[in-house]
This record gives structure tokens, C-alpha cells and sequence, in this order.
């Protein structure tokens, strides 16, 4: 089982892959997709796309996951996040991949083990759960976290939806 | 020269396209994109952007323009929106068309001739404009709306990015 983690934004979109066998987890890859600031709002969001589109065939995940966004900043700055958040997600879903979102606090708890830890400790417990991982950026290492919490959380996440559309887990 | 004009929205997006002849406008046609509220986010967004790509496959527009959202909402509102905004501007960019957004305000000054107009009046606007155009639903009115500013607009936005980059116009 192969799983993409995205942490979208229009600047820069962290992503990182990891492999899960049973209980194991192994780093695969990391990086950015970044946007041309000096372009318009259209081509960028094409350029996020299509970045994701190239991960996606590169390292052909089977899941996604993507963190849910804290939305109590400016509301151009969650205009904006949205927007890139939009084309981010879509990629995984054009390719008939299941994305499901995690809180903060979730993707805190699944990987440091506490709702409320600090961004450096996420980081820390990223290159220790993932032997071999060294994001160069923040935003690959929070798309790894994001990773790790739905290959924790991803069968309980399963039986929740199933609960919810009515049918058996 | 065919405008497709976009009202992007997570439950309905309106979409109308017009075909511009020097100073007259002609209505193509107009319609609306719904997503599945009971499915989750990555799939109503696959819904919207798949919707918007056949419009384009259908219709064969040169040129799209959008409109510049209102953000003076709640923030969870905002988001949303953002994030149909941003996979329903991808598809037209995806195709290599340009994307123009104008502003509310810019958008009822060209349909009605005031910046305040109200949604009735430029409705009714749209349809002594377009002669023959009959929008079942608001959205796609709001749309076409839209479509007629650029088409109003179009040569002097060129100016300006053409200046706003450094280049001749």
C-alpha cells in the first residue's frame, strides 16, 4: 500500500510518498511543486496541478491523504489556500484515487502522539518514524506526516465512511 | 471569438458561452454543473472540473473569464468556494485558453452601466443583451454576465497586462 500525502498551498505544495506493509512504514520520496508568482492566478493553479499529475505518475500511489485547512487566517489568504487546495486535491481524485482529509490536531496525535505538539517535534517524529527521510523543506515533511497519520488511521477512517453511507464496514 | 464565462460554485457552478463579432454579442449557450452533496470533497471537485471540461470539449471556447470572489463571508464559505473556484478555473488553463477574473463590480458596470446594480437588473441585462437566451437558473445568468464583461473588456485588459509586464501592448 502506497500513500501520497499532499500539503497544499499556491507558493509552494509539499508531497511525500511512503510504503506501508502491515504495521511498517518506509519513506519512498518527498519534494515541492511550486507556482509561478509572477503568473496569473489560472496558469499557476494549472502549474500546482500538474505537478501532483507528475508525482502521481512517477510514484504511483493507490491512497491520498491531505490535511484539513485551518481556515481562521484573512480571508484572501483562505481564498487562495482554497484555490490551490482545489487543483491539489483533484489530481489523486482524476486518477479514481480515494483522498481522505485529517485534522491538524489528527496528523499531531497519529504522529507525535499528542494533539498539540510543536512543528518541529512533527518533523522529528517524521525522520524517525521514516528511517532513510530527509525532507529538505517543511512543507515535504508536513506531507509526510499527513502520510503517516492516514496509514495509522486509514482503517478506521474506512469503517467510519462506511458507517456513514449506511452499508457494512 | 467564443467567451466561456464561469460563476464557480462547490453545489452549482453556472457556466455561458457567447460569440463575439466586433461590437456584437450573440448567445451560445448556458447551463449549470452540480456536484454530489452526499459524496466527499475530492470527488464533488473531480465532478465540477470533469463538468467544466465537457462544456469546453462541447462548446470550444477561445477566451474564459470569472468572476473575482467575494471573500467577506465566513471563512468555512470561503474556503469552499475557493476550493470549486480553483479546479473550475483549472479547466479552461488546462486547455491553454486564458483566464480572466473581473470583479463584481466591474462585471455590473459592463452589464448594466452601474457598479451597484442589482441581481434582477442584470439579469434582465443579460437577456436584452443576448437576445434569444433564456438562463434557467440564476447561476448560468451570472455566468453569462460575466462572458459579456470580458467581451466589453477584453482589449483593454490585454493593454494593461501587456503593460503591467513590461511589454508593448
Amino acid at each position: 500500500m502506497r500513500i501520497l500525502g499532499l500539503d497544499p498551498g499556491l507558493r509552494v505544495t509539499g508531497w511525500g510518498v511512503l510504503e506501508a506493509t502491515g504495521n511498517r512504514l518506509s519513506h519512498v520520496a518527498d519534494g515541492v511543486v511550486t507556482s509561478d508568482e509572477t503568473a496569473d492566478l489560472a496558469t499557476r493553479l494549472a502549474q500546482l496541478h500538474d505537478g501532483v499529475m507528475a508525482v502521481l505518475e512517477r510514484w504511483r500511489p493507490n491512497e491520498a491523504a491531505v490535511e484539513e485547512t485551518f481556515v481562521n487566517r484573512n480571508p484572501h489568504s483562505t481564498l487562495k489556500l482554497g484555490q490551490a487546495r482545489g487543483v491539489v486535491m483533484l489530481a489523486p481524485a482524476r486518477r479514481g484515487l480515494p483522498v481522505t482529509e485529517y485534522t491538524p490536531n489528527a496528523i499531531k496525535k497519529a504522529v507525535v502522539g499528542r494533539g498539540h505538539a510543536e512543528k518541529a517535534q512533527v518533523e522529528l517524529m517524521v525522520r524517525t518514524l521514516l528511517p532513510g527521510a530527509d525532507p529538505a523543506r517543511a512543507d515535504a515533511a508536513d506531507a509526510l506526516a499527513v502520510a503517516i497519520c492516514h496509514a495509522h488511521l486509514r482503517a478506521s477512517a474506512r469503517v467510519v465512511a462506511a458507517a456513514l453511507a449506511g452499508g457494512a464496514p
